[in-house]
């Protein structure tokens, strides 16, 4: 659809266009919702953004979402400092966490090795995932990429830095399902995951 | 899910969810895209949110979005006075305008009449309908609601209304797949529809 609206309007409209998983149709719908809304609630939004833009940074030591230096995992003293697990995204933390299953710590690489998307190593905090490893006397890495293509490249990629440290590095049992997402796994599915994690 | 991310980023993520079509993955995504875009990629979407609220009221007129007292339409003067178009929504009107078959003005009733939802006709600007059909001299209103239950049955009540004022009362051809919404349509059928158009 061309520019059809009144320009704020149809700014508005292209601004939510462009998030991700949002169609025209959508950004439209959306776009006339927060017209009728009430003031409040419209401004909510968009001071929601605002803050969390100014007030989100990453956690130093993980790269988790933190509001300080350091994340609330890392912060957290009664978590096991010898336990990494290494996940792509804040998102999949959360999905750990609620398994109940694990005690340490997170690193979060913000994203996987996609050589198609322009996405390598040097793109990931594996650096910072190796400095880590030598300075906090970590015993255990468990590999918690996603269970497709992307993840377990980058896995074998990790495991193939890791191993000559001499630490143990394991990575989630299959039980996953095969060429999913983590972030949609079941508690139980994940937690079964964990518990089955193998040498790799 | 419960609360389990930094509050900003749990706020973003609560405030995305309260738009139509957003559910609870769907918000994180978008929260998550909106942190690791560029500061200003994220401003200007809470800055056009803020600007069309700030800027955008409704036609004093026909209801339509307007930037200032009147619409682009109303304003327009090459426009049939004597022909309006009744639509529910803002968007429909972008429907009716694509098909380049209508040169009269618009009435937004700003919804249909929906008992379940607790939409009556005093809650759609059907009043101000009738005023303008008085002061105009209106010949004909063309009643473009929707073809489902609740677009059907305004039409139905707004043709009860308006046939006594002595002017012609039509309603949009069927040839628009019935239970549809008129903003679907294609610019043929909807022309179609136009030109065919019926005595209520």
């Amino acid at each position: 659809m061309s520019s059809v609206y009144e320009g704020p309007v149809q700014a508005l409209i292209d601004e939510l266009g462009r998030l991700p998983g949002i169609g025209p149709k959508s950004a439209q719908r959306i776009a006339f919702y927060l017209l009728k809304a009430a003031p409040e609630d419209a401004h909510r939004l968009a001071d929601a953004i605002v803050d969390a833009k100014a007030r989100i940074t990453w956690c130093r030591r993980c790269f988790n979402f933190a509001t300080g230096e350091l994340c609330t995992y890392c912060l957290d003293e009664r978590r096991d400092l010898a336990l990494i697990c290494v996940v792509e995204e804040p998102r999949d933390i959360v999905a750990v966490e609620r398994t109940h299953e694990f005690a340490g710590r997170y690193h979060v690489l913000q994203g996987a090795i996609a050589p198609i998307e322009g996405v390598g190593p040097e793109q990931l905090r594996i650096k910072e995932l190796l400095a880590r490893v030598g300075e906090e006397g970590v015993t255990e890495v468990i590999i918690a990429t996603n269970p497709n293509i992307e993840g377990e490249a980058t896995a074998m990629y990790l495991a193939r830095l890791l191993k000559p440290l001499e630490i143990r590095v394991t990575r989630l049992a299959s039980g996953l399902p095969v060429g999913g997402d983590l972030e949609y796994a079941d508690e139980v599915t994940l937690g079964r995951a964990l518990e089955g994690r193998r040498e790799v």
